[in-house]
């Protein structure tokens, strides 16, 4: 199997809701240009962005009355994908002239497209991040997007990945006691749960810093992950006194959605919130350098440099050596692999989807 | 049809003569590598840039006496191709040692130069812009060179088509006036002649701010086009008085000659001039600086974009919307297409032509 | 045959010992990644940089205890190619968790590694450049290591090559001494000599200008190459009063070692040397920026557009133009042709190396 297919049939995010402003915009998702603009309603359009009549790209012209004029000649098209203007000669509009338009979802602060076939696009399969939607009790960072030269599965590598801490992250994120406790993996469904449990401990740094909890005490602490297909994570850090309940502890939460733009390109989505010291700006400024530190200068050069020596060989071809500490990467990578293929035997076997 | 074919047996321009300065230069076009040079009685040679013995660029060397040295090791080459002059060893020149010349002419300060068998080769098939000699009667803006990354058939489809102006040059060349009217296409051969013609109405702004008429007067007004293949046009604006003859009126002629370097790159070489307010070089200043932005910062960037959106792929494989607009450039496209496979034939059915 | 093919049963120069710093290092041969390290007890070790986990670069990690440990997860390699620590889980070392090892021998001030099949390794076999040692004897310039966009085979061509001194260093290197004399071309082995000689002449100016002989003096002079597969060079000129025994002159020698990195680059490490002035650093001085104009402002530019112009073609599919002065380099290409070949047929013989 190449390295360069992609789940189709899947709600990907296009941006964050602030990252849409007046202007239509450019999304490339899975190497499909997308042009994306919201309307006077409200509601976020996305279209491909090749216009049919010449191929200039859409997002390079301008929104009138909810609809997108191409740039070039003056088409315009609306939410439904149908030319529904042509300025030149007679006005006739050729059936011919529309662009496809893909499904889109605003939810919990993100823009979702799905990228798959629209007789299946089901909003109940976009994953919830409610803790987007509760910036009263949580304090949260900025809304982050980094472009990044690396294939969106090798950042589901390190995500999916306890074992590098200690050595990737020293003095930022891989602490003593982050890589200490019983791990448990468990998968359902499309979704991945990675979850590390060291009862009754010492705090890690990172809690005694930030005012979670005062230095000396013993403390339950839980790292947990989850992932859901194909590039969606909510990850979670807290801490409680010994034995106490985890609705009575102080955590750390952050959502990490990674949106690949082709086989050489992820943007990675982020943003980071926590349950304690919420009016405190000075805690959220300095984790949010810490984060930015750990991803841009410690994750980013390492992951970009084995995406750079795989030089577009697929992963199983080149014979990885398997150790323990994989096992929830190599479960999502064969979520994927499974999702792929369900895919293909979709497309040899229904006659709509055959149509599209 | 790869759209990386380019019609061989045609004139190009090579280079504008004021652009040929005393040492030896590069000019590629449709992929071939030439070196230009001017002799001391004024002719111009040009000659394969790749030296038959390391492949070195000739154009590294220098000319002395009339024949280009290579920068390498010596050899000398002369108009007809021939190596003159080995250093090396006893002199003795063996008879591969040439490279292929080119007929090359000079006329109307253009460098043209035949791609194709040199049998075949037929100055008469030069397209001629007398204009370009008549700088007693017309007022000339320098000689301009544009360096385009976009294939050259993208650009013919810009400059042939009158549609995109009120989208793409609303504020510089795209006034209500040039639009209105009523247009003619025809074809003649390998030329295409695209015209427009607006009877009795008011004078566009561009004419009344240059002085050409005054504001409130009633005019005929007319913007031809002349397109020989592969990528020479004139182009002409004017008006006179309702009802008077053409040669009484006012007009700015343009010269726009390109000549494909490769598939992703093309010279675009321009020029402007008017019969009036000839010794005014504001107007001129003015003129020259609304066409660089007319093509550089409203044409250029979207044909780039349309360019880098085809990623390779050939236009008609692409299913383009066919818009009544389109006529004139489509009818260049089959022109072009038509040229190729006449090529194709030749060299299939001529027994000269198979052993060049 | 593609160019793309190297000789893999070669020592390559991998570094100068000088450029070994405490830090493992990159080093890219023939196209493969290698970390080059130095153990507590002096010696080199050469590991492939790709570690079997996840893919990462050896030479981001760090040598502990004489074993390189992977920046991403922490698994050490020693000097065998061996892990030999793994962090993760209970530790256990799957068998598989190796990297290639690579030969290694310091010498005369050079780390050379055998690219080839292990049970090839011959140190015998690997080119002697006494010089180096020398240094209580010799004055000498700094290790000079030059990173060049070139096919290694180009270069060959342009030292094998007495020829383009007078066009390409008119004024540096190919003053008109250099020129005259009698060449003297043989091969032994895998050997090339190239020799000039020049007896009872005018001294070039480089030897009166470096005070090596006195202005007027009558001289006999050599200019001696030595080439081994696949890129060694000697290189030595000096002079003696006419009739005098060699070893009573003054000489300048050089080293050139080429280490072709891939197909498109090529590290070029030299040093040059003298028998005389040798407290005088003015004069190294000098000559070190003499050969560095030389090699980077007149070498480099021409035979770097050579490859360029060449485009990945094949030399002997360009059908090059075969003078007299060409007979050392196109003996070197032969060698190196037949030295492919034979690798070839070992390969379908052997059965040891067929494993590999």
């Amino acid at each position: 199997m190449a390295r360069t297919q992609f789940i189709k049939n899947a709600w990907y995010v296009a941006a964050w809701s602030s990252e849409i402003i007046d202007a239509p915009q450019l999304a490339k998702i899975i190497g499909e240009p997308l042009v994306l603009f919201r309307k006077t309603d409200g509601e976020i359009v996305a279209l491909s962005d090749t216009c049919p009549h010449r191929f200039a790209p859409l997002h390079m012209g301008k929104v009138i009355d909810d609809v997108i004029e191409c740039g070039y000649h003056g088409l315009r098209f609306g939410a439904s994908g149908k030319c529904v203007h042509n300025p030149v000669g007679n006005g006739a509009i050729p059936s011919a002239a529309r662009v496809r338009s893909f499904a889109v979802v605003e939810r919990d602060s993100l823009i979702w497209v799905w990228m798959g076939a629209a007789e299946l696009a089901d909003p109940g399969k976009i994953i919830d991040f409610p803790w987007l939607n509760d910036r009263d009790n949580l304090c949260m960072t900025a809304d982050h997007s980094m472009h990044q030269s690396i294939y969106y599965e090798l950042i589901i590598d390190n995500l999916l990945d306890l074992a590098h801490g200690a050595f990737l992250h020293p003095t930022t994120l891989g602490s003593e006691a982050v890589m200490k406790g019983k791990t448990k993996i468990r998968q359902d469904g499309d979704r991945i749960y990675y979850d590390r449990w060291n009862p009754d401990g010492e705090p890690a740094t990172l809690f005694t810093l930030t005012g979670a909890v005062q230095p000396g005490t013993r403390v339950d602490y839980w790292n947990d992950m989850r992932w859901d297909a194909p590039g969606n994570f909510y990850l979670e850090v807290g801490v409680t006194e010994t034995g106490c309940p985890r609705d009575k502890g102080h955590y750390m939460g952050s959502v990490h959605l990674l949106t690949p733009v082709d086989e050489e390109t992820t943007i990675y989505r982020w943003i980071l919130f926590r349950n304690f010291a919420k009016s405190d700006d000075g805690i959220t400024k300095s984790l949010e350098a810490l984060v930015n530190v750990a991803f841009r200068q410690e994750d980013e050069p390492m992951v970009k440099a084995v995406h750079q020596r795989m030089a577009g060989r697929d992963f199983w071809d080149m014979e990885p050596l398997i150790l323990p500490g994989d096992k929830a990467a190599i479960l999502a990578r064969r979520t994927i692999s499974r999702l792929l293929e369900s895919e293909a035997d979709l497309l040899l076997t229904d006659p709509v989807l055959q149509e599209v």
